[in-house]
């Protein structure tokens, strides 16, 4: 008899019949003698709808009340679940987030975990019963209704499996696992046995993108082994843990192509302390998310200025541009110049650490196909490489190509 | 400056458009320096697409899961309801029913209020918030969540006005107010100013139906005066209060006429003790309710029967039918008729205690209508008589032309 935390994303509850299907797969595991907590998130469609009818009263609704808004989406989840149960004569019962123990810090529509008191949970799987959790949310000491922002439901499937010691943590999803590479982009992409949390957490942006990388990061921080895999069918699916020495026998895991980022480059950047940390508090100021930096030496030893480039997701570059305007006269860099047609590609792998020449090999293999590398950036476990939007895919697939086949 | 609770149902906030007329309704109360608490209801629609949801799931959902499924219909409406305010710059925060502490016995889906804690509530009034309370629902000691069954909504605004010590207490509608009878069939009907809470107990079925009984006995119980008024104009609606003294100078508060009862009459009941008891606890084990219970002395003292007739809710017939059937052979009755064209004529007014032969009156105007009445009911402040279903407009009408012009 094991303890297994499952959960459901919006598009396996989309309706009423995938509502049956998972409660049927939640029958075939507690008939085996599991104990099963289940975690779901809304039905697709259900949270814009939500929001569509909070922007129809105001344009920036509260952020408590978009929270007290959208937890009733995975609550009818949850008690249709429940019902779902029943009809197939199985015992079970809905918890909202904040019934299931889920304290939550009050930082509302992007709320952290802050402890779980499964107290509660534990007792109803004791008497025999599946416990169908409200993903995404949670209520904070005082008793306020809070979220937990986007992948806030695999958090809360992981953050639960941490805190009931579960044997085994399963997210559900549509596609089969963690895959070398996106199978829509490259056709020899293939389903990953399993990865390391290290390698998932930079491949984050790998594929169907599977998972926000807050919940790999619980997940590693907490030790819980995970299974991500289809809803649809009865393959395994790909586990993500710790690393293990075998892991290193494979020197790339995956290849991924972001396609969502955008590059700022700054010219004539005066070389002296503080300018950079201006720079980026003025970005984070304007919640713009910033991904690769990249900075070289300074060019001229009389003058000494620099060349100062980094990467925003797509739909922020307008912000970050007039951001850097306005920094203009304080910094006095020469001129900052935007570039939307970009996309970052990245190569990873634990056993790049112990394999070398991974990097020569990557650029060798884009010098091959003609790809221009713009900015570089690199970790022990991964190579990113920004290059044209437009060689993209060429690239992806002539790396997969070379390192995965 | 007053303390107020308002109460909205579901049609009155609609959609958003709607929400933000409760909005503005709620302002014009709070710049005047009014404290308000909003109670609403869910959207219209909204709860009976939850419940078709569930359907789709099982025929017979448990209790408890509605509840949590249903509970959300409020909820989504309370966060709605505060952005539309915060978007008139007025400072309002949502409450769930558990929030605003409002606690329930564990009867899943027509759960009782047990009682209400306000001190949340009287914290953000304080604080100069408007608090917008989600109506219909509460939750048990143990943290359970319920609803409280029909008419829920009112029945929250009426406790909550009780627990607050509001100075006044508005029920919010689709009509005008209470009215002598219902306007589409009696041309002559006026709004009321004020009746008392027995003759609105009385007058329940008058007119649109505007409250549940159980709500006006709490308000009774507790002395809450309120008001029933309109959400589409600012026309003054009717006081339900206590009886005063110059109620009784008008001898008949309303006319009401129900066309929704059906009849069962029992012929031939053998006259002893505990036969009524038998078929009435058959009934009630039923889920069936019985409204009007009418039986004459024996007429044959030998072998002593008498005939005994009830009316229930005409769906109710064809299962009351049913239950009797199965009691004959235990009974030992002639036989048993049901007739479902038949409608309830109720004459209501306190004044009616203290003026004479109002019920030879209300018999003389059917007599002159050639309205035959199968059966006679009367309370102190009440007559019901049972007539052909076909003749029911018409003696209403001649009824309040006698009585009320």
């Amino acid at each position: 008899m094991a303890l297994i935390v499952q959960k459901y994303g919006g598009t396996s509850v989309g309706n009423p019949e995938r509502i049956k299907n998972v409660a049927a797969r939640v029958t075939k595991y507690r008939q085996q003698g599991d104990q099963v907590v289940v975690v779901v998130s809304a039905m697709s469609g259900v949270t814009d709808n939500l929001i569509k009818l909070a922007k129809a009263i105001m344009p920036l609704p509260s952020e408590r009340e978009m929270d007290m808004l959208l937890a009733t989406g995975e609550q009818t989840t949850i008690a249709l679940t429940a019902m779902a149960l029943h009809a197939l004569d199985i015992d079970a019962v809905s918890l909202t987030g904040a019934q299931a123990g889920i304290v939550t810090d009050g930082v509302h529509t992007k709320a952290k975990i802050q402890n779980i008191t499964p107290k509660q949970v534990h007792a109803l799987l004791d008497s025999g019963k599946v416990v169908i959790v409200a993903g995404f949310q949670g209520q904070t000491a005082e008793g306020q209704i809070t979220t937990l922002g986007r992948g806030g439901s695999d958090l809360t499937a992981i953050a639960l499996a941490a805190a009931l010691k579960a044997d085994l943590c399963q997210i559900y999803t549509d596609v089969d696992g963690v895959y070398t590479a996106d199978p829509r982009i490259v056709p020899g992409a293939r389903k990953l046995n399993e990865i390391s949390y290290d390698e998932m957490l930079e491949l984050a942006s790998l594929g169907a993108k599977v998972m926000q990388s807050r919940s790999v990061e619980f997940a590693k921080k907490f030790g819980v082994v995970f299974e991500v895999r289809s809803s649809l069918n009865d393959n395994p699916g790909t586990i993500v843990k710790e690393e293990t020495e075998s892991m290193e026998d494979v020197v790339i895991r995956g290849v991924s192509l972001d396609k969502n980022q955008a590059k700022v480059t700054i010219v004539g950047v005066p070389d002296k302390p503080g300018v950079a940390a201006r720079i980026f508090k003025g970005l984070a100021d304007a919640a713009i998310n910033v991904d690769m930096i990249v900075q070289n030496v300074s060019r001229n030893t009389e003058s000494p200025s620099t060349d100062l480039s980094f990467t925003v997701d797509k739909p922020d570059l307008a912000k970050a541009g007039k951001v850097i305007e306005t920094l203009k006269a304080e910094i006095a860099f020469r001129e900052a110049n935007t570039d939307e047609n970009i996309a970052k590609l990245s190569i990873v792998g634990v056993g790049m650490r112990s394999h070398s020449g991974v990097a020569a090999k990557v650029f060798e293999t884009l010098a091959a196909e003609s790809v221009n590398i713009e900015m570089i950036s690199t970790s022990e476990i991964k190579i990113s490489v920004i290059i044209a939007l437009a060689k993209g895919e060429q690239a992806m697939k002539a790396v997969h190509q070379v390192f995965i086949g």
